[in-house]
């Protein structure tokens, strides 16, 4: 049963050879799910109202690492490297947060999110409840790893085996998906191999096989973390950690051994270019990944290390750098930059539900202005493609959906007032700066 | 005579120290030059009117590297390195390209880059007219280089002397510079080393050195182009040309020797980080030129390689790569940053009456909205300079003066219409294709 029909002149499918359907429909269901997608001369028979666009429709972005809470910090400590940076700035400031803070944090960040066309984040963070309650408040989908962590300071939060029982004790409760449109994902966030004892990471491995669940982790993202270790992807191979769904964000540091493991192991990596530069870790080898079978997303991080989460800016710094790195101006095109944002990264997470306009996947929809100088030629298929990717992006986004419900509209959240999610934000800020 | 008073809560001059100015003013004179400068509760006795401002207000952006008019091949051949791209695709489309194609595609760049809060752009194209007559209409300032080159095709508007001839007779006629606001200086814009014969850069030099006019020029872009040359530079120095008013565009491959003859000829690098890494041409050491003693400017280059004119993408790119080239966090921070894309950039060009808020200087002037999300904490200095640079750029700038005059109210252009300027865009680019 076909509940909303949209048509556009432009239908991004984000299909693996990522075509441009001209004049296209994509119908969704009552569940929110897509039912067809195709040119509208083809479109199956229906009474369903029919929503006019005159831009282009395509898949929403997944951004597959953030913190998103972190938006309350954006700007703090700027100028240091990561370790300085979690040691001196962020863990002190984050130790001040209330659930609350992450409430606030986490609606405003997900209105930014949404404004820019991003309508799936994997998040990893903490006060599980103020995340879920935000992101369904706001509209979007997450897929969120509650951080576990064991490191002075963060025992406030409890023993690392009470956040994974924490993780565990909800998946049991409410299945691993949830709330409308199964708009929440949780999986299991243990932090890092250096934050960590070895027997933590196991097991909470050991708790996320038993459940499918994801488990996201941040690894190799700079020399040092390594140091002692010797390769960071062998000790979890040994640990057992690499078996089920894992998710490595950053993947800075890899040698050759480490890429083959990752690729044999289906170890996907969630690649965060900005942050990665901004923190001075350095620059991830995504085709030599790609090259390998890697599967790899795009991520922002937290906005308080990439400062905003466009994850158009992203995937276009991921183009630059692997052309400026490699010294080959086809390392990647447009059309990969764009499949890297969408249906990629939702194999990246292991969700062949997102990511791309096909019958079946959730109808996470984004509409983007073709009326912007960005686009000079928009007839032109492979122009268009570029323009979309090199010089529109996030500024043209328009109109969102997710799970089929409108959740941005002519660029202004539809489920909470931006100034009074900017409020929320601000006052946390100015409350942690005091 | 005070003409008008600009009133905001926040004002970045762009001294040297990057300061913060709380409750300040800037008063602008009838020539529309800056008259005075700071805090709200001291400002001298006057008349004139008072316009309150909700935001930050700074000086425009100085693109020290422009095509402009390129605008019309966005998005053409960007798969292909530098030489291939150069000859395959630009070249030839150029090559139809009419002086009316010309204006079409400056106007509509010139509002791009107003848009962006960008109010000086350093331009080597063909057709002056054309560029100056857009440039007027539009109400943007222009430091205008006509190309001169001599490559086959090329030859169809005339010999490299004609072309030298041409810009000289300019000058001679209606001086440096001319327009309301002085806003169009012309220059001379000898293509690079490798598109002319030495005796022509020698004599574009020697017309440039005697009336004081910036040599304007490509160099060091690719490691391909000093083949058979040794050090362009080198030879430049040889050949004489980098004794007066010398701008060098890219500076991607320059060796130790190289940096050193810059700094000690004064000559000016525009850095592209963005045009550079697309086209695979490589990552130009921005650090190791400043400390030299360089005055280094940031540039786009035109939108075909670099495929939006905005600044502030370029600033957070020159940033990026710079810390993650040098493995130092504290590489450029967000205030060295800011200053790159104003006042270093206004002192790249030769420029001091521009890109800073001080008695004397033009008043070209950004207003930026600092409602926007992105300014999380806009009472802490610091990070109100880190949240401009990393996060709002762009998408926050509202108004913009030029000479005094407003040219963009409420982020549309006062004195042309933003359709039509698409239009006129529209139409070149889909009889390129045709």
């Amino acid at each position: 049963m076909i509940a909303a029909r949209l048509a556009a002149p432009v239908v991004l499918a984000c299909d693996p050879g990522c075509s441009v359907l001209r004049d296209g429909v994509v119908d969704v269901d009552e569940a929110g799910r897509i039912a067809w997608v195709g040119p509208r001369a083809a479109a199956p028979p229906s009474d369903a109202p029919v929503r006019e666009l005159a831009g282009a429709l395509l898949p929403g972005l997944v951004n597959t690492h953030c913190h998103t809470p972190m938006v309350v910090l954006r700007g703090l400590g700027g100028d240091l490297p990561l370790m300085r940076w979690l040691q001196e700035v962020v863990w002190p400031a984050e130790a001040r947060l209330t659930a609350e803070d992450v409430r606030a944090g986490m609606a405003a960040g997900c209105v930014e999110l949404l404004s820019t066309g991003c309508t799936t984040s994997v998040e990893m963070y903490f006060f599980t409840d103020a995340v879920i309650d935000a992101v369904l408040a706001v509209g979007s989908r997450v897929l969120l790893t509650p951080g576990i962590i064991a490191v002075p300071g963060w025992d406030r939060l409890g023993r690392w085996e009470q956040m994974r029982d924490d993780v565990s004790a909800r998946i049991d409760a409410v299945g691993l998906r949830s709330g409308p449109g199964e708009r929440v994902e949780l999986g299991y966030g243990p932090h890092a191999a250096y934050t960590l004892p070895p027997e933590a990471l196991a097991s909470v491995a050991g708790h996320a096989g038993e459940r499918g669940a994801l488990v996201h982790l941040h690894l190799a993202e700079t020399v040092e973390e390594d140091a002692g270790h010797g390769s960071v992807p062998a000790l979890l191979e040994r640990l057992g950690v690499l078996g089920g769904r894992v998710l490595a964000a950053h993947g800075v540091h890899l040698s050759d051994e480490d890429v083959a493991l990752l690729a044999a192991r289906d170890v996907a990596v969630a690649h965060c270019p900005g942050s990665n530069a901004k923190l001075a870790a350095g620059v991830a080898r995504v085709t030599a990944l790609r090259r390998a079978g890697v599967r790899v997303g795009l991520g922002t991080d937290g906005p308080a290390s990439c400062d905003d989460l466009d994850l158009w800016a992203q995937a276009r710094l991921a183009g630059l750098l692997a052309r400026a790195t490699s010294r080959d101006a086809a390392a990647l095109t447009a059309a990969e930059l764009l499949l890297l944002a969408t249906r990629d990264g939702a194999a990246a997470i292991g969700r062949d539900d997102l990511g791309a306009l096909e019958p079946g996947r959730w109808a996470d929809l984004v509409h983007v202005r073709l009326d912007d100088p960005a686009f000079v030629d928009p007839a032109d298929d492979a122009q268009l493609l570029s323009n979309l990717v090199w010089a529109a992006g996030a500024r043209c986004v328009e109109d969102v959906w997710v799970a089929g419900k409108q959740v941005l509209a002519g660029g202004e959240p539809t489920r909470v007032d931006r100034a009074a999610t900017t409020a929320g934000l601000r006052a946390v800020a100015a409350r942690l700066r005091s």
